[in-house]
């Protein structure tokens, strides 16, 4: 298929390009690199030394023969260039990536709140409204998060985007009704994708385009069977306190001797996936779209496994020998809760789980030490606050 | 108390500004004058004529005595400005009508569909990370729409904006928990809407925001008791086919001779106001504010009857003796659906129902023909088509 993948340079953008191609589809990268600006911004960087694009695709062709092409795109500024991307290739897919996608970031400042709304809502909106100008019929798979939902909802296990839920009619009759289930986001960035979540439902009601949203728990790792094929190829590893996701910052912690940071009691439960399942899953919905004009989006959760914060802070060290700092939670949320998550809907797809059983920790602790000389210690805390003293309110 | 009026210049912002003066609160109107602009751009323009926002508030301090600010200001584009007008202004409420308001137009072309998203979302959003940086508490007062319900629920009243349901639990059992009731927009507009309310509720959860959502019905009626005072304090009347809205434009239709436009078959229920109620709500939400830090957004369904469409045209080809042509739908929607509503959040206020009963289409229609002369037919018929024809999907 020919499929274009909107924010291929990033984290999980890049290994699902590299998938992808590896696997005989057509790839053709849009990015505006803004992901390597905000390292810029934050002083920060990969942990990992990752090439420009441009070096990463040659690399790619030089190893394995596979072409990708790449645009260097805005997709939430430029919507004419959008549309003629749209046009040119007339894609059977697009992968939407491009998002700013780091709660912390998301909560830092009255800027980084704006910039992540403006640019995340108008990066889906443009690409729904070009796809409905194009005339075409691409399939649209969004990368979600399991955020949505909200945690906290003890007891019941979370379906896959829909709960069938009883309502009073007219007469105190129960009617039985399928909704989306109730949006409950915990950051700035997980609330523009419960924003993405209604845009998606309108325009595949009224303009019958067909998406799939994968609301995607916590990604850990770093390599996958691409990525590993050359250095130049190797995937970013974030591990400052913005774009660091958990585990990974565990792992990179336990390997320059810092110890583990759990926010709060670290009684948080959360769902997680190793980024070489992330890279299958998207293949799987891309390889699987849903019928024509369903009418209706599609919605898994790629999740592999649930795990409470503190737990896998004594796993990794227990691992590792590393020592554990609970810190102040920045974020504003329950200090602990429960998750049960369906994920049929990719399992049945054929996803084979790959879990923190499998001994894939030892890769990322790898990765970690092999770059630790690069390694900004200063750069872990998490610096953002969810929430900000406010003023006494003005008399009446 | 202090206000602000985001939008303060447009059709509802106008004479909410002037009963909030006339009620002895110190108003300040920002407004960007896009209605005005949008004017411009599809070549209609008021029915009425209506003086420039200095010329009116000047006319309003001859009349009344009274001083409103007025300040030029794009809420959706200019953040920081906003953020030093909240600061310099320490509002006591804020009035947010800052939005592009019509369904037609937001479904015009990919621009139009684009603009609507993109104003609207980021004047919402702007206005809550403005406050919550000046730290500031005012309460904010939001127009949204009967349309975030969606229509065709049939059977259910649709309550004020919470819905008690009950999910089902890990074992079965039924847990009952009050959800946002599920959204199911009707166009671009409709759905600006519905992410306003995700991000009222974040805002509202996570930095204790105090806010009251107003799903307004469609507002008819011109004139209030404070626009009548002076012609130069005319309110705006639509009548073009994107920004009339339905019951106004049959009234200007009979008033010009010209056969009732009711698209479909008529059947389509909708919730009503008339604009002198419209100002009156907004008073009573702000002069009875909710709690600070009540954690949730208030909702009061802004209206007082519902009707059919063609049951509106039969009543005033009665009145009129006009005609009725029966032309196509171009929304995408049912052609007939039931609506029940409940209101009572605003009649405990104090709301007391203007309706159609009250002999006000008549001031409608006399000020229709008072400005016959200034009507332009051509610009009656609606000309924005919900949906566009598809291409034949991409072959894979």
């Amino acid at each position: 298929m020919r499929i274009l993948v909107l924010g291929g340079d990033g984290f999980c953008g890049w290994p699902t390009s590299l998938h992808l191609s590896a696997s005989d589809h057509e790839v053709t990268i849009v990015d505006n690199f803004s992901r390597r600006r905000i390292d810029d911004e934050l002083g920060a960087s990969s942990l990992t030394p990752i090439e420009s694009l441009a070096g990463r695709v040659a690399a790619w062709h030089e190893v394995t023969g596979r072409t990708i092409d790449t645009i260097e795109l805005d997709v939430a500024q430029d919507y004419d260039g959008l549309l003629a991307v749209l046009e040119r290739v007339q894609p059977d897919a697009i992968v939407h990536f491009a998002e700013q996608r780091a709660a912390p970031y998301s909560m830092k400042t009255s800027a980084t709140k704006r910039y992540t709304v403006d640019n995340n809502v108008n990066a889906t909106h443009n690409l729904l409204a070009a796809i409905v100008e194009s005339g075409l019929d691409p399939h649209v798979v969004h990368l979600g998060t399991m955020g949505v939902y909200g945690y906290g909802t003890a007891g019941v296990r979370i379906p896959e985007g829909y709960l069938t839920v009883g309502m009073h009619g007219a007469d105190g009759e129960v009617i039985e009704t399928e909704i989306l289930y109730p949006a409950n986001p915990g950051s700035v960035y997980h609330m523009t994708k419960t924003l993405d979540q209604l845009m998606f439902a309108y325009y595949v009601k009224n303009d019958r385009l067909r998406v799939t949203d994968l609301h995607q728990g916590i990604v850990w790792g770093t390599q996958t069977s691409e990525t590993e094929l050359d250095p130049r190829l190797i995937n970013r590893f974030d591990y400052d306190g913005d774009y660091g996701t958990v585990l990974n910052r565990f792992l990179m912690e336990a390997a320059v001797g810092h110890p583990l940071t759990v926010h709060g009691t670290g009684g948080q439960k959360r769902a997680f996936i190793h980024i070489q399942n992330t890279v299958q899953c998207i293949r799987l919905a891309i390889e699987n779209p849903p019928a024509t004009d369903a009418g209706r989006v599609r919605i898994f959760n790629q999740m592999t496994e649930t795990h409470r914060v503190r737990d896998l802070a004594e796993m990794v060290a227990r691992m590792t020998g590393a020592t554990i700092s609970y810190v102040d939670n920045p974020r504003n949320e329950a200090p602990e809760n429960e998750l049960l998550v369906a994920n049929d809907g990719l399992i049945e797809l054929g996803l084979f789980p790959l879990t923190l059983e499998d001994n894939l920790m030892d890769e990322v602790l790898d990765v970690a030490r092999a770059y630790v000389e690069r390694a900004d210690l200063d750069r872990i805390p998490s610096v953002s606050q969810w929430v900000r003293p406010r003023r006494v309110p003005a008399a009446n």
